[in-house]
């Protein structure tokens, strides 16, 4: 039987930066990744295929060649037991591995709402982190008029605006008062909700499905609770994602309290030599340290280096632990993003904070061409002035200047810190040194917090 | 005799910013602010008034507005005396008034080659910080064919760079083997000079100016080191800037070697009760602490941000201390970006550094339309790993990445952390966190400090 020192269940970012972060750093471990479909896909580009790529999911394909590169093995085929005495895999083709350490990042699922009478007609989908599926989806929607999407995060608010674009008549049911709820603070979400009704989605909050009708199988209208019927060519749920355990709790793996797998903050389960990471694996809210659902590329791809480097005991104790969920879009144009708290999820949380606001051009002169504003909001401990969340908006800068306010909360920066924070600035790049939004937001917090 | 608690020399960015600082946090305390000339302007912006700004330096105006909002006075006229025993400044015009603490934020003036023949003959010009002396020097080459720049840092290669743009004939003579050469590693000052001559700008490196001779009093030709003579109908130097102390010197107060105001960690000078900031006052080396010389708007304004809080007794300890040159850039479309550190600063320091480099696409997938590639290099200690500096170029990004990059420095962030620094990430904003540049540059520096 062969044996392998890691072998890595599944696919996507999780798995594959696990893999290049050990065969780059330790060369002479060999590595199998075992994936249950050749094709991959970008999992955040997904919306993108219904539009801006032109319907075509091949530009969205996102393959394991930086692994294969460094020396990785791959193998397509779905992994069916482990048996974690005698550390074996074995494979739905009956084949069977041995290995070292095995890694599970098997990803998670979207939730299929089965209570709902009507989800399992024809032409009701799900946004599957499939390349397959997807690319089927894309070619089937593209010849439909009226769409219907369920659920306004990230993904679904995307994806509705994509299809609105192309021409599309799209409506976008939401339970809560707003989209992006989960992730955006009240003002932010609203701000949100705003752009996506104006990139030409027919946006209904605080509207549930009650019931999918069909005729000959297939969808034909959606019912909801306040008594709509709207005509449906598709439906598409897009209302969260859960943890792919399945063969994790066969294998005696514990799960937590949201079903994803138990582990440490390097990764560890509680089963010796099996670890996990990404969607599958438990996250650590960054600011309670309590157990929290926070399913996103960018942190799975944290968990994965994490894990990588000290998959063979400890090597780097100085990471940064806790999962911070930061969050960024941009809907008809309009950049937004988020990091850590607000005032809806530190309410949640028992968390106290103060906040102030300040917006400039992103360019300087305000004069010159193509000038965007740029709106910085930041969350700061009222007693201790540390960093606890932040939000950014409008321009596209937003995207990067929410690291800068990541980084500050993940390194516990204050804002007596922030106020001598030295940038660099320039007219074409920048705001001007004089109103760069995150100092000056941050002097609002000194004022709040010592000068009152 | 008026009396004021706080007096301020100066109208740039540190003098506006030093009372937008005090007016706020000490709204008992009343400001006024001497400067010479009604009208200021924007310091960085000054180039793009050559083109970009429509030859209309009304655009790249800066008043001292935000500061009268908040109930500061301005006085146009210059400071000729302060007597530091009585406390009391007098104007030109013969005014006199009383301060309890007094702020020189007298800014620098450009160097004047006085060594080169032909220097005071007529069109030869100044990037001179003045709304009239620019508002003039825009009409005025708008209507020249052959300009001549001597200087190849920032502000003679981004004028170089407008005018070329306005179909101006250009030459850009710089005396160093490549341009930008005081802020950029030698692999960005190569990347930066190409593409300043792609912007069609004749560019003369390792060159000097040996005479410029002239016909009625008025410039003719330059001639340079190596024989060369061109024909010039202006030439416009850039070759630095003096700080503006002879106030600062009749007052007592003590200038450093290089001629600035010797000013402590708050700003405070050798003199009780008068406190300087900006280019008028000393600079301290981040990575080395000594004395340094580092002019730029964004390090002036968190100096008068660090001045304005402490000016009535250290209030805020919690200041980054050390001036950080943080500068960007953005060429013929290429974005470029440098902070702290590099092989050449660092060797003359006597600094010790590891250094790798990082690319790829500013969003993802890299098929999505408009996507530019983005380059980070960064500079770590070899033994603990910290960031000392870094580079970023390509994709606009670069504007706000060098600032993730400069908050590491200033917090002295480790490639170890850097390795789990949690970002938030989209397709359309940034890069794919399967491959951040910053974090995988940090994860190159890890490799080449722990694991060989």
């Amino acid at each position: 039987m062969k044996s392998y020192d890691v072998i890595i269940i599944g696919g996507g970012p999780a798995a594959i930066v696990t893999g290049i972060t050990i065969r780059k750093f330790f060369t002479e471990k060999s590595v199998l990744m075992v994936k249950e479909e050749a094709d991959g896909l970008v999992p955040c580009g997904i919306p993108y295929v219904f539009h801006l790529l032109g319907n075509d999911a091949e530009k969205n394909r996102m393959g394991p060649k930086p692994f294969v590169d460094l020396g990785g093995e791959v193998l397509v085929n779905t992994v069916v037991r482990v048996d974690k005495e005698k550390k074996e895999v074995t494979m739905e083709s009956g084949e069977q591995f041995m290995y070292d350490k095995l890694v599970f990042a098997t990803g998670s699922t979207p939730v299929v709402p089965n209570f709902i009478p009507g989800y399992d007609l024809q032409n009701v989908y799900y946004v599957k982190k499939s390349f397959q599926y997807i690319q089927k989806l894309a070619e089937k929607v593209s010849r439909l008029k009226n769409i219907i999407i369920v659920g306004g995060g990230f993904i679904g608010a995307e994806v509705a605006e994509q299809l609105a674009g192309a021409k599309a008549n799209v409506t976008l049911i939401e339970s809560e008062p707003l989209c992006f709820s989960k992730a955006f603070s009240p003002q932010l979400s609203a701000i949100a909700t705003e752009a996506l009704k104006d990139s030409g989605v027919n946006v209904l909050t605080s509207t549930m499905v009650k019931e999918i009708t069909g005729e000959n199988g297939s969808v034909r209208q959606v019912l909801t609770n306040d008594g709509k019927k709207i005509d449906a060519d598709a439906v598409i749920f897009s209302i969260g994602y859960r943890a792919n355990t399945k063969l994790a709790e066969e294998t005696g793996l514990e799960l937590n309290r949201y079903g994803d797998i138990h582990v440490d903050n390097y990764g560890r389960t509680t089963v010796k030599d099996i670890s996990a990471c990404g969607d599958c694996a438990q996250a650590f809210g960054f600011l309670t340290g309590r157990s929290d659902v926070i399913k996103l590329a960018s942190t799975a791809t944290a968990e994965a280096r994490t894990l990588g480097h000290n998959i063979f005991g400890v090597r780097i104790k100085k990471c940064i632990f806790g999962t911070l969920g930061v969050f960024s879009t941009e809907i008809n144009g309009v950049a937004m993003a988020a990091a850590g708290a607000n005032e809806k999820n530190a309410a949640e949380a028992g968390v106290n904070l103060v906040t102030a606001t300040f917006s400039s051009p992103d360019r300087h002169p305000g004069s010159l061409p193509g000038v965007a504003n740029l709106t910085v909001k930041l969350y700061a401990s009222p007693v201790d002035g540390s960093i606890l969340g932040g939000e950014a908006w409008g321009s596209k800068s937003a995207g990067e200047i929410i690291n800068i306010i990541s980084m500050a909360i993940q390194k516990s920066i204050t804002v007596f810190e922030l106020i001598s924070f030295q940038v660099g600035t320039h007219p074409l790049l920048t705001a001007s040194p004089v109103v760069n939004p995150i100092i000056r937001a941050a002097e609002e917090l000194v004022h709040q917090i010592s000068y009152t």
